[in-house]
């Protein structure tokens, strides 16, 4: 009897596993007993990889070619079935036996595996949200000293340097096979490779093998953010920022679409923008870190769904109007050029794939540096922006949606609504009737940003002088509650607002939050609320049983648990389980850079996640009015 | 037991079978006892392309990607393992009775093989010499009226496409994705996908699958030729040659590459000129069969490997010295525009492997044209021209080399040499002690060329007016054996000569044969014919084992069998069973284009012959001595 029957069935009642997904558990030590990791994974896929993602390591140099047959490991209970590899690296015995190449074999049935320990120890690095990312790019260079070609060894130049890597299978890109003669023969056939994912990018005279990077980029709507990576040892090397040139354009990316729609030559335009902005991002970070441009050999790319269809010159048009169409749910493989960026001529870009028109792969790679997908938990997982993004979830089982927020987050709608720059109040305190303000740069305030917005409204609530109903309480009522606070109430074009800051006695120069910024936000946090609401009913689980929410992107960095909770944004819970993750977008492009097998798992995400349409649902209209007021 | 266990073992005693070949037999009919085929293939060759070769049919739509799982046959005895595809197309019942889908089994032991009736007659094309090419072109069209997008289905443009196609597995490049969205909207969602090999290449609106053309280039290092194919029909539509725009850089490949290493700027030269050849047949043959550039969605190239590599822009210096070193002996995938041919932008290009720096892509194509690998017969194989390249061998083993026979069958160094043009002289006969020639053209005989020389060598010796050491006889014994051709004898610039064709009484003002042109025509026959003795050696055969000689190329299409068994050019044999199989390489180039298995068995020819160095050899000076005289 192997070990693993003896392992008690994991399945709780009540929680139906996702029909297509297996259990594998990995198990260490000569007897068997230590179980590594256990994971539900997409039925088909590869034992490598799962262990991948679990931070199981399993020694491989091949990159899960199948070649380099160091990827052993042992089926003790359960099925695997015999792949094409496995007869080259085992005998019949041994086969019988349960041996089997990890990167090839398809676990289609619960499972327990059997990992030796390793000969080497991985280099692994922290990212993402307590990720442990075991340190294997797409990207290697091999040193090679050749044989010199000789009437007894006739073989071609690409055939030469092919050999010398033979536990790889590479494909020879034109460019590289035009240059090969020459290169080799220049540098009396001492050469470097440089590989990347299945192909032979370049081959360098001499010994290069210790300049490796990568750039990570999340192409926003508002900000791109370039991440320089060096892939010898996983660290950042440079990181910079900069708003996306399309701006001019507007703020969201309905106006960019919408632009495209009115002027043919936009597409262009916003493609262009988006390409120079990514390029002088390239720039500054290779020149901070002293890198050359042309030794980055691969860029990943993430962002929303029409960010990448601007930057690639795919017509958006389809994203902007129902059924909302997407031209692809994974890209096709592109190039850095593709994307505008000048680094080595043959660097691929890789993209994530999008689950839909507004859950796209920024999400995706938020998913991967969460590792929503992977963990026992069910965790709420929420973009708030413009268009907010949710998703809900355990390793059992994942629903995705997107909320049209509208642009309350973004302060763009907000009287006094601004970005969140040098006298934005970001915090509002109400306390023993008095009001105080966080303002960014400590200065004067000259509007508010949108966690200023969230904080206000909850405290306002919280206060009394917002209604449940998020009307803002008669004078009488607030002079009640407080004299301090119900002198700030005024009145600005008909419209009952409330300062904040004063300048002065003129209310209307002063910084202050309107009745109808009120209902701004009020629709934003009920689509949200929705969103929520709606997936906790597909994925058939109470709000209660969520055990943590986090916060992403930008804005999710600056939020207020408590005031979130307040006014109805996530659902009320400890706060601590609240937790702003900050920009898991780059994450995840970060962690896509630094291991092929959790790029890998990116792409099974977009077969675990389920997609929520929300427009064309009978029962949003009714749980959104529910949401509409602020608990009590 | 199965009848195939009844069939007798087809090994003669003495032909030792390749070592890792094996023997596949296809039998039709209820009784599975009609042998519809029976072949030696290298181990490891799929059942549908060994059937595909030897003009056996099997069902498919896929084009063997597993996917159609039409390609259904029984393995009736022997072992074929059990591949992925294999558990979705079949029962276990079944595959334990032998149940396989042909075009992924492999072959690694000696197999009887049942093939089921076909469901659909395949159309046919005879090309080559003889062959019965089964029409399964890469590029196909499918005519798709798609359900439009809606809420319930908001798959991704691009998963729509391919979901009508589902029996195919294809890449979508990034410029089809691009434009797939406006495409599909303004068609209402009827289109045409074009498809090449396993990808995508294009998207149309409306119906246009009846035009699906495919261009198959021999560029040679003279003359280069373009044949316009119909993939719906296997008909040739239009072919146009053109000399090779390169001709004013030398006429040999050793000339062009000489040209390289003396000017850096003479490579992008030379490739230039090579684009312009081609761009301009194809537009001739275009216009000519009124079909647009832009339909033709395949370009098959052959030609000698430094023609193709400086047509691809790599560096031929290493092909014109020892070691003679290629590049790649399968040169990586190459687009249209990568040979300068305008014709539908995503056109991929399709070369032929190479043997060798002096057999390349044009002999393996002949061999596939003239179906060397696939006879029974032990047949020689010349493709007669300043570099001659030989190959002999049957099913069971193949060898082939290269013999530098120099230009005398150009005519280039002939002193009265010129092209097979109008005037030359292209055929001689001495009868009756009178001499008679044949003029192309009918015309005055300006010069001769190879053929004509051959010929006039051969009937000079056949008279005895050449000694079998090649010195012309004295006067006195020319006297003796006929006083009107000894008239012929005259001395030009202290050299002997003979004259074919008086201008006036002036020899040097006529067309004339010298000592010097015997002397270069020897030295390129005994070239030849040291070639094919050492492959004989090599493969363990006698000369009289050699059921055929295929005489190739447009040299070899005008030679006279008869004269070149009298010089010794070829062994000697009924001159029935040599055969001028005319250009081979081009025939092959239009195998390649209407067929992708026989495409697949030019890659497995790379594989099953055996290349011989003849620059390397200690027997070549010794057999090339012996080869000098003619036979007596």
């Amino acid at each position: 009897m192997s070990s693993a029957e003896a392992l008690p069935e994991p399945e709780e009642p009540g929680t139906q596993a996702h029909a297509s997904r297996v259990l594998l558990r990995f198990v260490e030590g000569l007897g068997e007993t230590k179980v590594a990791a256990e994971t539900r994974v997409p039925a088909g896929t590869t034992l490598f990889d799962a262990a991948s993602w679990n931070g199981v390591a399993i020694d491989s140099t091949c990159g899960g070619h199948g070649t380099c047959k160091k990827c052993k490991v042992r089926v003790v209970s359960g099925s695997v079935p015999v792949s094409s590899v496995d007869s080259r690296a085992f005998g019949v015995e041994e086969i019988r036996d349960g041996w089997r190449l990890a990167c090839r074999a398809e676990a289609h049935d619960d499972v327990v595996v059997h990992v030796p320990p390793l000969q080497t120890r991985p280099k692994a690095a922290l990212a993402g949200v307590g990720r442990h990312v075991i340190l294997r790019p797409a990207v290697q260079k091999r040193y090679l000293e050749l044989e010199e070609p000789s009437l007894e060894d006739q073989r071609s130049d690409v055939e030469r340097v092919l050999a010398a890597m033979d536990d790889l299978e590479l494909r020879v890109p034109l460019e590289v096979a035009r240059d090969l003669g020459r290169t080799l023969r220049a540098a009396d056939f001492r050469v470097t490779a440089v590989i990347c994912d299945e192909e032979l990018i370049d081959v360098q005279p001499g010994d290069t093998s210790d300049r490796l990077y990568a750039l990570a980029f999340d192409l926003g709507t508002t900000t791109v953010v370039a991440n320089l990576l060096d892939l010898s040892t996983g660290v950042p090397l440079a990181v910079r920022s900069m708003l996306n040139k399309q701006q001019p354009f507007g703020a969201d990316v309905i106006s960019r679409i919408s632009a495209t729609m009115l002027d043919p030559d936009a597409l262009a335009t916003l493609r262009a923008r988006a390409h120079e902005t990514m390029d002088e991002l390239a720039g500054e970070v290779c020149e901070h870190a002293e890198v050359a441009r042309e030794e980055v050999y691969e860029i990943v790319v993430t962002g929303n769904v029409t960010m990448l269809q601007l930057a690639l010159g795919i017509d958006p048009e389809p994203l902007s109007m129902a059924p909302f169409i997407i031209a692809a749910r994974q890209l096709p493989p592109a190039h850095a050029s593709d994307f505008g960026v000048s680094v080595h001529p043959r660097a691929p870009a890789v993209t994530f794939p999008a689950l839909g028109a507004y859950v796209g792969g920024d999400i995706v790679a938020g998913l991967l540096a969460t590792g929503v997908t992977l963990d026992r938990r069910i965790r709420l997982f929420i973009d708030v922006g413009t268009n907010s993004e949710i998703v809900l979830g355990s390793r059992d089982r994942v629903v995705a949606t997107a909320a049209p927020a509208g642009p309350a987050f973004e302060a763009a709608q907000i009287r006094c609504g601004m970005r969140a720059a040098e006298g934005a109040i970001e915090g509002v305190t109400i306390a023993d009737g008095g009001l105080s303000l966080q303002v960014i740069g400590d200065s004067e305030p000259l509007g508010m940003c949108g966690s200023g917005l969230v904080d206000a409204v909850a405290e306002l609530v919280g206060a009394g002088l917002l209604d449940s109903t998020g009307r803002f309480v008669d004078d009488a009522t607030a002079a009640a509650i407080s004299p301090e606070l119900a002198s700030r109430f005024a009145t600005i074009d008909k419209e009952r607002v409330f300062v904040l800051a004063w300048r002065g006695n003129d209310p209307a120069a002063s910084v202050f939050l309107s009745q109808r910024d009120v209902r701004e936000l009020q629709f934003a946090k009920a689509s949200i609320a929705t969103g929520w609401n709606i997936l906790t009913r597909e994925l058939g689980v109470e709000v209660g049983d969520i055990a943590q929410v986090l916060l992403a992107g930008s804005f999710g960095s600056y939020l207020s648990a408590a005031s979130a909770v307040k006014i109805g944004l996530v659902p009320k819970m400890a706060l601590t389980r609240i937790v702003s993750a900050g920009n898991v977008a780059g994450e995840g492009a970060k962690i896509a850079a630094l291991s092929i097998a959790e790029r890998h798992a990116s792409r099974a995400i977009l077969e675990e996640v389920e997609y929520v349409e929300l427009s064309g649902r009978t029962d949003f209209n009714d749980l959104f009015v529910d949401q509409l007021a602020f608990p009590s």
